[in-house]
């Protein structure tokens, strides 16, 4: 048994795949969310929810704040379909990036390309999944071809591209993102990449090889001997670049892992090692289960931050974790800040000015040498 | 206040660092801890901690299984003193190779480098850190110039060099490694990165950019033009040339994260990507506090793991989960391990046999490719 | 400083009794909620809460299944402004009887007495709390006076009431509870204690010496010489005939502790100690933030409770725990539930029926052990 | 199926009942674990579990404090072996009293009564063990007749006893020792309730009817008409006068739940109903796997507890939480302490001093209420 893989052929018909379809499900600003959410959630972490969801609509986006937003998005959320609430925040300018984990964007393909996503349970039996041939993620299941196909479809696009030098992650999902728009009309209401490749929101991962893409690019270097990589220099900087560039900074972390840690490095390196004053966060929102006693990054809280020079220490007050699994807090969020005042802006497509951004980032990078070798002259 | 940054000189004597010096602690074999996990740790995560120190030196270590052995690392191990349990394991032969967050590996230059990081509390004001220049990673404290100073040697390291093409983090980690056994004689003792070196461990990183490395590395490309860069696809391929030359494969996995998945997706590429029958992990032993049933991969279960082919269906017996702070239960799990009868194997020294088990790999894969093409006609 | 206690006169007007007072929040059954649990919470938590909410409405209330169900209360709930669910409940004849630590009972009290709980911050200086006299649960803060005069209610209510012989804690929290009613009129808005007596539903305490409640029934002993006392083992048996009773039984459980265990425990007394032979429960709903890997009864599945009897080992289909913290998850629930088709049921007013269901299982259990001495003979 | 009761007969041989026998541990002192607890648990949650070991060993066991110690016992302890540990302490004098659940007490029972729990695995099928009449405790097993057998002796021990009015539970479990003594000869080496009663240890329960033992009791009046019952104003009265008594108070708290808090309220009771002056605890040691952001008291910190007067606000620094499982925590720091300097302490044998100190509190309590009566004319 162990010398063959999962996802045999002519096991389709699986039992386990009865399930309805996982679906992006929409928020749309619903009133009576707001209203629990401001009157209902008073306390603990429902509290907490609440002080985020008012941090964000009230102040993060507040227009004359002019917040530059990054989201970051850690454990299965399209999986879960939670992919629906980032287009629908994307759509509507609220969130100006993303740094994700590349499982979330290989997952999102799935969607693009129509295949099927069920819901399941997470007290199944793992070696007759095996045997059927069926994949699971906690309790979504679907069927391991859905896995092959969506592989075919990115070492395709990687050929057809004819891409083959050192290229961000940003670039990289933006190019995937208008041949998804290309091959699959209309996907951008079911595709995260795709709806960011409109929307112009540059989506980057912090560990490029860490996924099923990250394995499919190698697989292209290794066979087609293609010079393709991902460089993670110019991820590194572009999004220092961008974070320099804003008026002011916050995110949306939503559970922790590598992305929060990608995000939050901007501001020490810029200062740490660039040599550039410039605050950290002037808001920080995190939903997560991780704890801070257990030390990790994921759980550390934004105070901790501050003593790295990630979150200005004048702001603690606008700084918040709620403690929920992010598939029941990420929609409430959503539904309220969708619904308030402040529930569209102008979207900044920060995708087309990558350049014009690292190009800033390496003046002041520069003149910051300058100066520090001049004082030691 | 903003736009400072932390670590501003002058600010040294700073009453937080009062506490003792952090040291890399080494197990040495305890007889009395071997009886405690034996005879004390009989039920819950007591006894699954023995379970796994059983596992690892009965089986995992014993000479008849060639097991190549994989340690992943996430969490802030280094800052907390840990490293001194990796560089005893990797002396001893007991791990074949290593998949780092970045974090760990950059702390893990500061002793190198003879900084000192001390013993503190988590209950400390970060504004009045932040003023003081005072670095906290949870309860682990020291002066922002640690930074500084090891960013200098990084990028100093970086020009001297001379590397100028995209690398593998193992090559990269290597290279490093000997310029501190170079410049800091005895590093080996107090660095995992130098100790890895000498003993022939390739450690990979995730996320490559993911880190002040990583930060070190862009400012390198962007200010000095360099065309060094880690190159994601040459990880991926050498970790599944690594594992697919295993006779039997099994893990340590501290925390979960980016380096667990890193780890387990080796399995997946082979049969997904590449089209190579091989099964999955014959041993699983992972110490984290993360949960099943938040949904993320760093609490999922060797169980869930089968659905995906990472972890053969037959052995679930041989994977077991201890869920324990692993500044806890790591050093205990080394001090048993070190004392068992199997407590040192002849060293597998992979770093310099990388090229070779990428051939391999790239002639299989063809070889497979050619294969299904075949079918195909 | 040690020999005084916190709340001190005249410290009134403290500058941290500033935020919003706590309500006890009316769900209503909100279709938008009841469309974002349906078609939004689709996997990992928010699918485990859907299911309930499904189990619980569709089947747990079904009007043909008769069930008698039981809630659980732990963790600070009323605290936090989750009252006016609990209230809802009983008043549309959805739970049946309630076993709540007794803190949430206490803090009950404060409501109907008209004194002000505020939203607060969990990040507050707690030495600087004591010095101004204001007490701290997590975030909900009020000042130490509130505690008094609860307590003087408490005492006079004691002496008034002229009870004087072990009783029970549902005759105790009812007596209480119609005393709040005459003194109070119109608490039954924002009161458990008083609604419940109300509604006829009884409420049990598990640990009946542990809230302020049972410090001062102590008092009462102690001090006026009374001979009232919580009898547990009319606890044991009232609940233990309630649950004989039920044509069906099934349980709502928020958080765990305690009153989970009081709840569950009543199937194995019934099998395992008075010999009755009686199913386990058929429907199971925890909401909880504790793990299952602690190996604790809070976080121990139904699964684990199906060895014990507690739960029949045929229905794991109709159990569900939802790992989020009750703030959150409860209310959603509640509005879900409330505008079900089954979101009304004539109420079983248990409270009134407890003698004569205590009778039965006197009865069975005496028939029982004669049968077992003639089967010795 | 449902009508029936696990345990059938004639299931005895189960292929369950495989592992080996869970027996007490006895720490010893080891200087190996001391040498690994002060020089390898530097950070995290390894340097929390050092800094309660020195609070414990060097301030808490120092002959000039004569602190009066409690230990609170939350989750499955005894059925997991740590019962030897407990032993230990006690013999040695090195805790005062003790709060626990029933159900650790009720297991202990096991031991005493020489029926033997097995190491098995939490990955078992629940509706098998079901089937064959095993009972599972997470991953300890033994079969059902384990349970009717020592609910055999309970009630025979009730009957025997002539036992019949209200009781505190310290009476009760000093009583119930005392027959073990009598009928185990020799079973003080392997049952903490045996040794309390030898080494005058009084053991209270917070919640008398949660568990065998209360189920049991609960039995025992309403079949045999007994008036024996636990009166829990007695357990109140009589912990806060042992706390009254203490010249420094100090808690070690393993879990949380129930026995956390009425070990906690003491001291309100003290101030908040009684009227006296008494500062709150000098030292609070807490091992548990609860987390502050769930809001309950479990994992709320002595932070916290200052507001309520339930910690002296002076002591924060020998206050410390270690979060980790007390499986692996608990017998590590017992080996420590043992191991210690102070490591043995004259026995202040509270068990047979509760008559005098509730004299004492009473007398106290009458002159405060006298005080403040007069105040008020």
């Amino acid at each position: 048994m162990p010398h063959r893989a999962p996802g045999a052929p002519g096991q389709s018909g699986s039992s386990f795949l009865t399930g309805k379809p996982i679906r992006y499900y929409r928020p749309n600003g619903s009133p009576d969310i707001r209203r629990l959410v401001d009157e209902g959630f008073q306390a603990f972490n429902a509290g907490r929810l609440s002080e985020a969801c008012q941090i964000f609509s009230e102040k993060m986006l507040a227009p004359d704040r002019d917040t530059t937003i990054g989201l970051t998005l850690a454990g299965a959320l399209t999986p879960a379909g939670l992919g629906g609430c980032v287009i629908e925040l994307m759509d509507r300018g609220l969130v100006d990036f993303i740094i994700s984990t590349g499982a979330n964007l290989y997952h999102d393909l799935h969607y693009a390309l129509n295949f099927t996503l069920r819901r399941g349970s997470p007290f199944v039996d793992d070696v007759q999944l095996y045997e059927e041939g069926i994949i699971r993620i906690y309790d979504v299941l679907f069927p391991a071809t859905v896995l092959l196909e969506t592989d075919a479809y990115l070492r395709d696009f990687l050929v057809r591209s004819g891409m083959n030098e050192p290229t961000s992650t940003a670039e990289f999902h933006y190019r995937l993102g208008r041949d998804l728009l290309d091959r699959q009309p209309g996907c951008e209401e079911h595709s995260v990449v795709a709806r960011a490749a409109l929307a112009g929101v540059p989506i980057y991962t912090s560990s490029p090889g860490d996924s099923s893409i990250g394995m499919n690019i190698a697989y292209h270097e290794l066979v087609n001997s293609s010079r393709f990589m991902i460089d993670p220099n110019k991820d590194v900087n572009e999004i220092c670049a961008i974070v320099l560039a804003g008026t002011r900074n916050g995110c949306v972390i939503l559970g922790g892992g590598s992305p929060k840690n990608f995000y939050l490095q901007a501001q020490p390196t810029l200062w740490e090692v660039y040599g550039i004053p410039k605050g950290g966060n002037d808001y920080f929102i995190q939903i997560t289960t991780d704890q801070v006693v257990w030390g990790g990054l994921s759980g550390a809280t934004p105070s901790e931050a501050v003593s790295w020079g990630k979150v200005i220490p004048g702001v603690l007050p606008d700084t918040v974790i709620a403690y929920s699994d992010s598939t029941i807090a990420f929609p409430l969020f959503c539904e309220y800040v969708i619904g308030s005042p402040n529930g569209r802006r102008p979207r900044k497509e920060l995708v087309h000015r990558r350049a014009e951004l690292v190009a800033r980032l390496s003046r002041e990078a520069r003149a910051a040498r300058e100066k520090k070798l001049e004082v030691k002259t």
